[in-house]
């Protein structure tokens, strides 16, 4: 079976060659964000380096349950260190931090690199970086860096990396999950990974209030041809003693509707502001749905934040996911 | 990397030396059953064989859109057929069929064998078939002994047998879910299977009254404890237009919840009569509260079947819950 990545050269021995690492990832951490950080930790730990983990944002409440999860610092230690890490992400800006001090800088991402890439990242960078946006998580990236430095992937390390392949491929089954995916997952069941344990932590650990938010709005789902949407107002997260991040993948809810083709999901975030979450099964495009409401995002997943009261902004939001569907 | 299970030299054999073949499986066939029959008779074809599926049951309509769903009869073929598959089943009571003619008999399963295997087959068939508990799907021993035949597994086939092993490991979430369960998941997607557009059939094509019973179910949660539980009445299968069919996997939905050791779902068939599913996450034994009331199962996943007026059959059944966790 063939490696899940292809790892440069230049890029292990920059690995051996030196002794001090910061390794750094995206604000607002996500499970692949973070788990393949602590992952990259322990095996370069393993190997006699100096490591920090260093992340804007703290590690989110779901993911505390990962080996090692205290690695993971909110501030970059004093001086300069040999070699920074960029994972999970692949501009300065999106780290979130400043003034980091390293000789060298290696990216691990699979995120589509912005148009000025050149003028982000110098030539000696870009040369031992990995950066693939064919490659489903960066937590295949580390397990393929981690093997050919002749790490043994221990139980705590296929913990963090499993998790950090499921968060990406949604528990294996976006389109993004390849051969590649599942012959690493395999690896590190084999290696001590209990798919079970983890599936009860990231799928079966649902706070009891925010279990009671989700029953209201699932009340809320309407369904019009092929569109269906969901709603949370300011009022039903008071009820339930909820916040905004509990409201976190409630789009797929209408979603699951068979027929549907796009899912929309609102949020009352005041009288006069809603955030609207737009996912597509298929053919329509939600990023330029999104973009004509000065939002964002990609062609299955988009986003954008609407001023106007929750009603105006449902009927504008439909009107133009309608039109969308009506043209396709 | 290892084969995901042995096969035995004499089951090749009685194949390869033989023409026609029917295969059977156990009624009420869910995804393992049918994805397993289904890919075995294309197999067997590529090979030349003849080759009849017959179950008593109709393909359920969640899975119809596995490619040549048309191929599973009702029926058994007039006359004597060379070679009987007996697949996901291990007991020719499970099929409900009847006066099945066949010169050889090959069993291939993943379920435990009742004590009185020695009585149920004779030694020639026990001798040449497959049955390992410690294998997650049948849809792996069928991929094996493809594969051992020498079988190119085309995307059709790996449709099936990826629908095979994601219905028996819970989308690969399940405790049973092995390296090898993830390395023929890998091997299938290398063969065409679209872990997306097979998630779209299986997890996202919710019927639109089946997400309002769920609405109307959601509604009906409530905690004490670590038990939690769901209702659904016969009003608000009548209010929705649903059936109990509708009401299959809803046990899961309670058991989400942080916390939770045991889930229960009541499901209120007659005035007079419940049906109930007992979960358990972890350390609780499920089948010694079913067997209390008459039902069975196995320790995470139980059910039984409870005379009279639903919130009697609820008070019982909780109070034997919470006798059970208090024990724990």
């Amino acid at each position: 079976m063939r490696r899940a990545v292809k790892i440069k050269a230049e890029l292990l021995t920059l690995i051996k060659n030196n002794g001090s690492f910061l390794i750094v990832s995206h604000f607002n951490p996500d499970g692949d964000a973070v788990g393949s950080s602590i992952a990259l930790a322990m095996g370069l730990k393993k190997l006699g380096k100096k490591v920090h983990i260093a992340n804007r944002d703290k590690v989110p409440d779901a993911l505390a349950f990962l080996p090692s999860s205290g690695l993971v610092g909110r501030e970059a230690p004093e001086g300069v260190v040999d070699v920074l890490c960029v994972v999970d992400c692949n501009t300065m800006e999106r780290t979130g931090l400043k003034n980091l001090k390293a000789s060298k800088t290696i990216v691990m991402d699979h995120h589509i690199m912005p148009d000025n890439a050149g003028e982000l990242w110098d030539n000696d960078t870009l040369n031992h970086s990995i950066i693939d946006p064919g490659i489903s998580a960066t937590g295949e990236i580390v397990f393929s860096i981690l093997s050919e430095l002749g790490v043994v992937i221990d139980k705590d390390m296929a913990v963090n990396l499993y998790t950090a392949l499921l968060y990406d491929t949604g528990g294996f089954r976006y389109a993004n999950t390849t051969p590649e995916s599942l012959s690493v997952a395999s690896r590190l069941v084999a290696a001590g990974a209990e798919p079970w344990r983890i599936t009860k932590e990231l799928y079966e650990s649902v706070p009891y209030n925010a279990m009671k938010l989700l029953a209201a709005a699932y009340k809320t789902i309407e369904k019009d041809g092929k569109m269906a949407w969901m709603t949370v107002t300011k009022e039903m997260l008071a009820e339930t003693g909820t916040t905004a991040e509990h409201t976190e993948n409630f789009v797929d809810y209408p979603r699951k509707i068979k027929g549907v083709e796009v899912a929309v999901f609102f949020r009352e975030e005041a009288d006069d502001l809603c955030k609207v979450s737009l996912r597509s099964k298929g053919g329509i495009n939600v990023q330029k749905i999104a973009a004509i409401f000065g939002g964002g995002g990609h062609a299955p997943a988009a986003g954008c934040t609407v001023k106007g009261p929750l009603n105006e902004v449902t009927r504008r939001i439909l009107d133009a996911v309608r039109e969308a569907l009506r043209k396709s």
